[in-house]
């Protein structure tokens, strides 16, 4: 029975410009299905049911996803999926969750969840997850570190003590957060063997969230204490003055690195991704004998490396390689899968032609 | 006043599969438009107007392409587009037309083009064009020829009597026919100055052409002798039976190399192009600086020498070059320029697959 002080709270408010032009501001990358089983918030939602039930999971977005992700989380209560007003990065949104959870169940213990990763073994990510509540039910603000598989500088690390063995279902300290290294920064924590990823998972009490952010983000604190109880019926009202005053900080920069009682579990081969862009699509597909692969119906020739994502349509590929094809009725991608983190810029191009159509 | 013995022949029976997906077997390259004005075979009858008016224009097609042909075409008489019940190349379309205008007037001189080339000075192309309607119509048969760009080892030469002008009005005499070449020979045609691409173009008197035809290929004129007249109302039941026992062979081979009266003029700067792939498509765009060029609403990113085809799509290119990209509401190609000659082998591929609809 999983113990009813445990909450888990998704963080979906990104956009995800990167998966365009499949992504849109309504159809951002957490709302969108990429490998079957359902979407990346579903299957987010799905892979915690053995720790948190769906009635007690709570979901933060943005007004332009909010209606889909009702849509697609049915059993999640939709009065316990939120709009933010304003993105204001994590550290307000978890202080915000902690808030309301704590005046629900004083005794509310958190895990937070980014909306848009992927993890291809989630029994082994649950055998992480329960350790990491329990150390959270005792006081303790508690992380997760992804064993790194590349010296990767998109991505914070976080420090552990020397000697964690990945894996362990057994929380250590944490000595440090390092914010994205470079390159030779990497390598050195990639050797060190005792430097994990930083995959945006937290977990803690509410009220240890709520002490933290006190100690370290005292603005932020005193306006989210300020603000009426969850059922409060001006509560809505009053969050919505409230909330863009709070400081634009994420929980890592804000609390965690200042936060004296951190401590982590390293996962060692869970499978994580971050689903960063496209090229981390068609990395995660099982591609044919030339590494092809395609949510179409596909012919290839002469090419290898290929990723096509056009259901319902017949791409046929002809002596090109290292390509991500990715089709819709108003728009088409074809790039270079080793350019696939720039699809961002794409969009912001298509911004400053306000075409707001396609975005 | 254009000469009233003067007749056209469009030969529009070709498949054009290298055009997939936009050609179909309904949809030919014929009547597809590619550079804006019309679809190549309105085109090609709006460039001979000021030597043939519509109403002397003849169409034989098939039975697939018919009906559009007829839609495209509404200036030329409906009763003179006309389908082949089966495709037996060229020599005995020119017969079967032959036969037809012989009976309407004994007189009748024909000039033979295809439906699907594209010819940038039309009237540079036409200055040509009279001279070789009144050498046939003394009784020579008189071909096109166009100065070689480079050594194509895909057309046919035509060798003309040395010191050939190219350009001047004036029939030469052709000393032979020579099929596709190898490379070296290809060369050797392009330095010595009087060997000219085979454009397809044939003049002669519908007579001459009969005549032609019973000395070199006596079993085909036998077989069109015995069709009644074009009027009557059994011709096209007896057509129908008898079209397919003609001989398969191109007028160049079966007639042209044999004869003996056979003239021609060299074109110099009319810029003919057989439009024979997505990659002569490409070549004939106006491209921005980068080569980039797109029948479509288009993003160019760090790229170069690519082609879009997607009326009505948003398509953003990133880090690729030297693509041919053609968006279908059904189908999608992308493919290297440079293998842009391969896209028939795709149309086999789906025809092996029984995917009649996309072909």
């Amino acid at each position: 029975m999983p113990h009813s002080n445990y909450y888990g709270l998704i963080l979906a408010g990104g956009r995800g410009t990167r998966f365009w032009p499949r992504s849109r501001r309504r159809r951002a990358k957490q709302v969108l299905e990429f490998f079957g089983a359902g979407t990346l918030i579903q299957q987010t939602v799905d892979r915690l049911k053995p720790v948190l039930p769906p009635d007690r999971i709570w979901v933060l977005t943005n007004d332009h996803l909010r209606a889909e992700i009702v849509r697609q989380l049915p059993q999640v209560p939709p009065g316990q999926i939120l709009a933010e007003p304003v993105a204001r990065n994590t550290a307000p949104a978890i202080g915000l969750a902690a808030h309301i959870l704590q005046s629900i169940n004083p005794d509310a213990t958190l895990g937070v969840f980014p909306a848009d990763h992927y993890i291809t073994q989630p029994a082994r990510f649950l055998r992480l997850v329960r350790p990491a509540f329990r150390a959270a039910g005792r006081g303790s603000l508690v992380v997760i570190g992804i064993r790194p598989r590349r010296p990767e500088t998109g991505f914070g690390y976080i420090e552990f003590a020397p000697g964690v063995k990945p894996g362990e279902p057994r929380v250590v300290p944490v000595l440090s957060f390092r914010e994205k290294p470079d390159l030779d920064s990497a390598k050195q924590f990639v050797e060190a063997g005792h430097f994990f990823w930083n995959a945006g998972m937290f977990f803690g009490r509410a009220s240890t969230f709520l002490g933290a952010l006190r100690d370290h983000m005292p603005r932020t604190a005193t306006l989210l204490a300020h603000l009426p109880e969850f059922r409060n019926r001006r509560f809505a009202a009053k969050m919505r003055e409230t909330f863009p005053l709070c400081e634009n900080l994420s929980i890592d920069y804000g609390v965690m690195e200042k936060a004296k009682n951190v401590a982590g579990l390293a996962a060692d081969d869970i499978g994580w991704n971050d689903v960063g862009s496209w090229e981390a699509v068609a990395e995660l597909q099982a591609g044919d004998e030339q590494g092809n692969a395609a949510r179409a119906e596909a012919l290839f020739m002469d090419g290898s490396r290929n990723y096509v994502d056009a259901p319902g349509k017949l791409v046929a590929m002809l002596g090109v390689s290292d390509l991500i094809v990715v089709d819709m009725p108003d728009a088409l991608l074809v790039a270079d899968r080793r350019q696939a983190q720039k699809v961002g810029k794409l969009v912001e191009l298509l911004e400053t032609r306000h075409r707001e159509d396609l975005l």
